[in-house]
């Protein structure tokens, strides 16, 4: 359940109530693909304030498989979390990252990348995996085209990530009866930039009735201006009492202003990846590529007014060592660096609000 | 300094005061090759009772150079660990890792595995490198065969490793009044299977006199058996009021009898590799070989008795997921294992004299 405390020009705070705890609105999703960090352990993260995770059903569902996951008692019990999960649909990845053999109004046919093994999620499907992984939040299967795929794609895609939706929230309901859970359902606005047709997503969404709406589609290639473009155009009209989830966007600034256009939740894995390429984000708003030769002989701290620990411990010099020979170490502290950045800042904006 | 304790048919107790610290003997050193664990965080480390680092002095000459290092305060300050490290004097490497250009009397030509660039180590550079390190205790550059190499070759090694320890004690003097620093030098006992080398190696360093000794050049294809008769015949030869290190050995039944015919300090990589590569050392001594299908749906604790956390509350199915997918959380759980195993036995031995 959201509860919305406060409305501001700069951004609304607010509560939202899952199974395993209370989080504070807005926040941050850290991304635990297949139920592990890349780079960082949960007490790490833990310890850095992290509250909420992500994971991806469709790696999931791949392995261990989510039958695996249901017989150890859940997601939250297979990985030893006990704060809320949030698990996404598996959409975007069997649309954006694999072969898809057949698409069709039951659903999508796909192989998986290592074995080859041919698979299928549908509405259905996706909600039976994501009731199996036993997450707090879960979200609809929807069809996510590029933001800049051609206005006829993105007409295909909204009307059926509409159907889709309406057979995820039965299936859904049904699921809860039958296993007697209650996790959250979220809807996902698509419509890539066409304006109609990301007013006309919302409003048969709504019209359906989610726990949250979700805006999809963004952040794969459209200019920033389009993308506030669609959070100006969408965000006014969905319910002020339910959470509105901006996917994928994690640039810092950005997050900033999609929550003075009144989100409430996000997810990224870019500061992890660029973490894992050298690249650290400071606690100034600059950037450090500390692969670079001129930070051999550099001795001073990584960034001595960091949230991470680790960063005001070691030397710039001693990461540049530790990321030039691959060492594991110097990804955890690039990792802890950036995943503390993003965490703060969230946590700041909030308390600012 | 050194001060024995007790000397019991089990083995000795002690105490190794260095520059950052009193070390209880006997003791485990785990090894952050190049300045960083493969796999754990110092804060992990020391979160299961390390209390001293072995770095390879061979990994650091080359990457980042003992300057940098040096010009950062030394390894201390370079790493951020301010307990005990040791640092092997990189012979074993350039003589088993490594092709050799050259040997002579002046000490090793050899090739970075990388670049390709050549590089030369000696006593006295081995010294001088060490030195700029910085480590508590600091090891003799010595010439070691394979413990099951012929006479011949052992014979040679033999006399070298003393020309060479004659000379690393030296400049390790020269050094100290130099840098005003009091780092501990150990000389390395070698001679293979041959019980007059042995003997005639132990009395040659020990007339030039040590801080420590090691005994080298084994656990590298000798039987168990052949291992034990050579600390059966060097061990009573040493002084009693230096410390012991058996230098390689990482089985813990094997350093239980080590301690046993009275060694005070090991070192291995072992336990890490395995465990990296599925193998978990349990609380109760078995292995558990965790990428095996049958681990798939056992969603039991990993270890329930654990000294690791990480093991107690995670499944062994959870673990069989992440290993399989090559997840590096995954790594962190089973090197917790390994390494809280070897460290809690170490200390029960240790507590038992």
């Amino acid at each position: 359940m959201f509860t919305l405390q406060k409305s501001t020009p700069n951004g609304r705070r607010g509560t939202l109530t899952t199974a395993h705890g209370v989080l504070e609105t807005p926040f941050f999703l850290p991304v635990a693909t297949a139920g592990a960090m890349k780079g960082l352990t949960f007490d790490e993260l833990l310890s850095i304030g992290a509250e909420v995770l992500l994971s991806n059903t469709y790696h999931l569902h791949l392995h261990p498989g989510e039958d695996t996951v249901d017989q150890a008692g859940g997601l939250h019990s297979f990985i030893h979390w006990n704060k809320p999960i949030l698990t996404d649909s598996g959409g975007f990845q069997v649309f954006s990252l694999r072969q898809i053999s057949k698409l069709s109004d039951a659903g999508v046919e796909f192989r998986d990348h290592r074995s080859g093994a041919p698979h299928f999620i549908g509405p259905v499907e996706a909600m039976q995996i994501q009731h199996k992984l036993g997450a707090d939040i879960i979200m609809c299967f929807d069809e996510c085209p590029p933001s800049t795929a051609p206005r006829a794609k993105q007409i295909e895609a909204v009307d059926r990530t509409i159907r889709w939706a309406k057979t995820c929230k039965e299936t859904h309901e049904k699921l809860k009866a039958e296993r007697k859970t209650n996790p959250l359902l979220f809807g996902i606005v698509q419509g890539g930039l066409e304006p109609d047709l990301r007013k006309k997503c919302a409003e048969e969404l709504i019209a359906i009735g989610f726990d949250g709406y979700a805006v999809g589609g963004l952040a794969v290639g459209e200019s920033e201006s389009e993308m506030f473009d669609v959070l100006k155009l969408v965000c006014p009209i969905l319910p002020e009492d339910k959470p509105r989830y901006l996917m994928g966007v994690g640039d810092l600034n950005q997050q900033k202003q999609g929550i003075a256009y009144g989100i409430d939740m996000f997810d990224c894995v870019a500061a992890m990846r660029e973490a894992r390429h050298g690249t650290l984000w400071l606690s100034n708003g600059e950037k450090l590529r500390i692969l670079r030769a001129e930070h051999k002989n550099d001795h001073s701290p990584i960034d001595a007014n960091s949230p991470s620990p680790l960063s005001r411990d070691h030397l710039k010099s001693y990461l540049h060592h530790l990321m030039r020979l691959g060492e594991r170490y110097g990804e955890t502290i690039a990792c802890m660096q950036n995943m503390a950045v993003t965490l703060r800042a969230m946590k700041e904006t909030r308390e600012s609000l």
